[in-house]
């Protein structure tokens, strides 16, 4: 995603604690806290700019939801569209970095993990950034509940080959395979908005669901 | 595949057994003598009217291989092919159906089992049909040696999802997967007669290599 550089976003991010959680480290092992609840927690790692979190957080007042996002300039367009929403109270945003996950779940916060139309990182040497790489599943299960799940869309065919053989490699079970999203569109699908402009084009949208395997 | 009457098959295919194995269930454990070398043994399940393995043969005579067709009336058009391209010493062609592999082969009899375009059976009350089935697959590991594979084109959407969720489910390890395999068409990629009429116009052709892997 091309990133505008916005002066204002900063301080505007601030300004809305009650969306973007200062000092999420300090929610750790505890997130039922911040939601005054006890439903399950989705997170989506790379929000970009929010439709399909915020869609999700509307369609589903009984998940909780946080979309994480590391630039300024993308999660405020995320920011504003949670505002726009009525700013849902089972809605949170993240401004961190998905690689540091660890720094703010522990095992058994999360119920499940959404990605979205993820960086393809085409060149090999790049493989290791890739959000299905061997790495991040591995910081997915550390954090996810037993038999967790992943949900992944994306519309690069390249990305969505590496990640069924990622994640088959690293033993999870795939659930649900879907070639052609758009064909038989599910009634439940929250698009994002990449996702409204891409499949417009015709071409297919790809979508998996696997879940970590308890090892024996 | 539709399937026209030829009274004169059946003649045709009996007057053929350096190529149309008769009594096939007489080889099963020493497949190696029929072929008079230890080479490795791949079989297609479903050979259809046997481009592919008679192509296969011809571009791999270091690997024997087994064509597996039910149907005279198809049966006899690979004969022809085989014929035509003067009965290749690496190649077999078993009048069977692919239900009874155990009646022919015993573990570790069979390197690589190949499906190419297999009958999709959409129908759910069909599924058992499927040759990737978990049923098929059991067949398979059955008679392959241990971190067999199976290889798997199809240009059917439906199948490719249900066949990749099959593997998984059954614990084998996805290799190799390919969404579009004639975008960058492997060089020693073999096409089935099928497969060159479809692929004439753009759709996708869907290719997977999985592996069984030891039980620990």
């Amino acid at each position: 995603m091309r990133l505008r550089n916005k002066p204002w976003a900063t301080d505007f991010i601030a300004s809305h604690p009650n969306v973007v959680i200062p000092n999420p480290e300090e929610h750790i092992g505890k997130w039922q806290a911040v939601f005054g609840n006890d439903n399950p927690l989705h997170i989506e790692v790379g929000t970009g700019k929010g439709q399909f979190v915020t869609g999700m957080a509307l369609q589903n007042p009984d998940i909780n939801y946080i979309g994480i996002e590391l630039y300024d300039s993308v999660m405020v367009c995320a920011l504003e569209k949670a505002i726009a929403a009525n700013t849902p109270a089972n809605l949170r945003l993240l401004k961190v970095n998905g690689a540091d996950l660890l720094t703010y779940f522990e095992k058994g916060d999360v119920a499940q993990v959404y990605l979205n139309f993820s960086d393809p990182w085409p060149k090999v040497r790049h493989a290791k950034r890739r959000l299905t790489h061997e790495g991040f599943l591995k910081l997915y299960e550390s954090i996810l509940v037993d038999e967790g799940e992943v949900h992944f869309k994306t519309d690069n065919r390249g990305l969505f080959e590496y990640s069924l053989m990622s994640i088959s490699a690293y033993g999870m079970l795939l659930k649900d395979v879907s070639l052609d999203l758009h064909v038989n569109m599910p009634v439940d699908n929250v698009m994002t908005e990449y996702e409204e402009r891409f499949s417009a084009k015709g071409q297919p949208i790809y979508r998996l669901e696997a879940k970590f395997q308890t090892k024996a």
